[in-house]
């Protein structure tokens, strides 16, 4: 095993542990080391890395998902809960949804803004 | 003087004293407003809401202008400098670039490290 | 109050006088000030503005719209709206959505017909 | 009748023989002559060039509809369709779209890996 | 030659004579045809439609060009052109592209402000 | 030294030797692990899986960057490189540049045909 590998598997263990399992299970088969090559590269090799804390690097990530448009709601979904797991308040990740209508335009933000309070509410029931 | 224009005075003061008048230099006679209506929308409306602190808010803008890809350059080294003064380090906002190739890939990354990187220089001359 | 907010309730009053307290409801308590943010700013700071007619004005925003991709449909339904009541036909609304795909690309151009021949359909029922 | 969609609707008779009928009956009255003009650009201006084999084509196809994001899953299963058709393997195809997450990131690649196994499935039923 | 050919020749005939012979001489030694091809998709099959006038068709694509991002700024200044030859003032190009800081985000609607402004500077020369 | 590491420097070894150490003295004291990371990721986790072979994932790879527009240009230039090197023509390229006018719409293609051409020039002096 990389030593990325390890250090992404150590994260994931943290933050969502159930992850690295549930992309094997659904995309394996189809896509041969997908669940690994991601839990490597996306933990491994950025969220593991020095420099910056998780709870700032997953604001960031939530700026990113959200500039970039509606189309990405299934992953703005998943990293909302990995951005509170990493001790964001709701109120942080809607502040950060809503300033992204000055970067990525107002679609962008409210298409955000209307995947986190879905997601905010399946968090709920 | 709206009330969010009076906010976005007083934070843009703080960040980029000559950010109005500059803006206003370039634009205003070709788009009349411009300068006082981005201070009031992105500095009154969005970066003195409460909520989330101004660093974190810079670093959030970075992600997202890498993110968005390298067209955004002249508006990332902008940011750069607010982030810096909002007390982010340089190392802080090259990993945030960086983090950013799993979210709208390596060409972005790559793209806004350079871009930084390019801004560190010009800072040091 | 502002002048650009008084402005810009005075052309959604026009428009789509329930637009406000709509998105009040939906989104205030989550993200305040939201909705007053927005009229403020998109409608007070820009349809306001002179130099162009409102419905040319909306008939670019249904360009950009399209061409920025399907994932804008939500918002391509309610400008489509604002721009039949700006006075605009539905064929101009085909038509501008459709040369899109010289600029956007087909995709984009297939996703606006699709969202409004649906809008066209609702709002006929 | 132009020799560029003289080609394209040879194209279209071997890759998908009711694809312009489809397009007609769904379009056209709203946007008169949009199914000859997308045959005669797409595929006969398009895809009937020389130089690149009908197969290459169609993958470099899905690459970009994948790398463009999650909102274009319309326009890469009928795509898909058309992949297969020019002699592609399910694997050849998944393979392209999760090389994807180097280019267009990890949302994109994984929106684009759901479209295709949802495809896949739809066409085994 | 193709009816659209014939009519996106006549077109531009009156919009930018000389624009098809550069395209050719810049471009269809590489790739045949491409001259022609543009005519005929972007002239004869868009902007000779009926429906929407030249000079707000001609807007709609700057709207479009801008919201797009920085990276089509070659294509903004050709359309700047083609969209004063249709009739329209800089004053109208420049508020459409004001106006998409609220669809594309501020650095979609600076760089477009940016390239216009040179531009005008250009044709001034 | 991970497996995906070693078959990713394997595959660089042949199509750019130069590329790690290259990537390494640019980036890697700025962001520690740079080089290696991107190796690891792009070539060993992506190009040197099995399925599909090298010329058409290079091709692939031209058509998302040009997809995702000219921003790209740096790394379309650096990847016609690595596409040549796999076996692929300039013709290949061209015509795979142009048909992402369909999707990409017609500046994405027009920008990724002048960086392809531009960089032809270079490597021709």
């Amino acid at each position: 095993m990389s030593e990325a590998l390890k250090k992404g598997r150590a994260l994931v263990a943290n933050m969502n542990p159930g992850l690295e399992t549930a992309l094997a299970e659904r995309y394996d088969a189809a896509v041969p080391d997908m669940a690994e090559t991601l839990v490597e590269w996306a933990y491994g090799r950025h969220y593991a890395r020095e420099g910056v804390d998780l709870k700032t690097r997953q604001l960031c990530t939530i700026a990113a998902l959200t500039a970039l448009g509606g189309h990405t709601a299934p992953q703005l979904k998943v990293n909302i809960d990995h951005t509170l797991a990493a001790g964001a308040s709701e109120r942080e990740i809607l502040e950060i949804i809503w300033q992204m209508s000055v970067y990525g335009g107002m679609p962008a933000a409210i298409n955000g803004l209307n995947a986190a309070m879905d997601r905010f509410q399946e968090l709920k029931r």
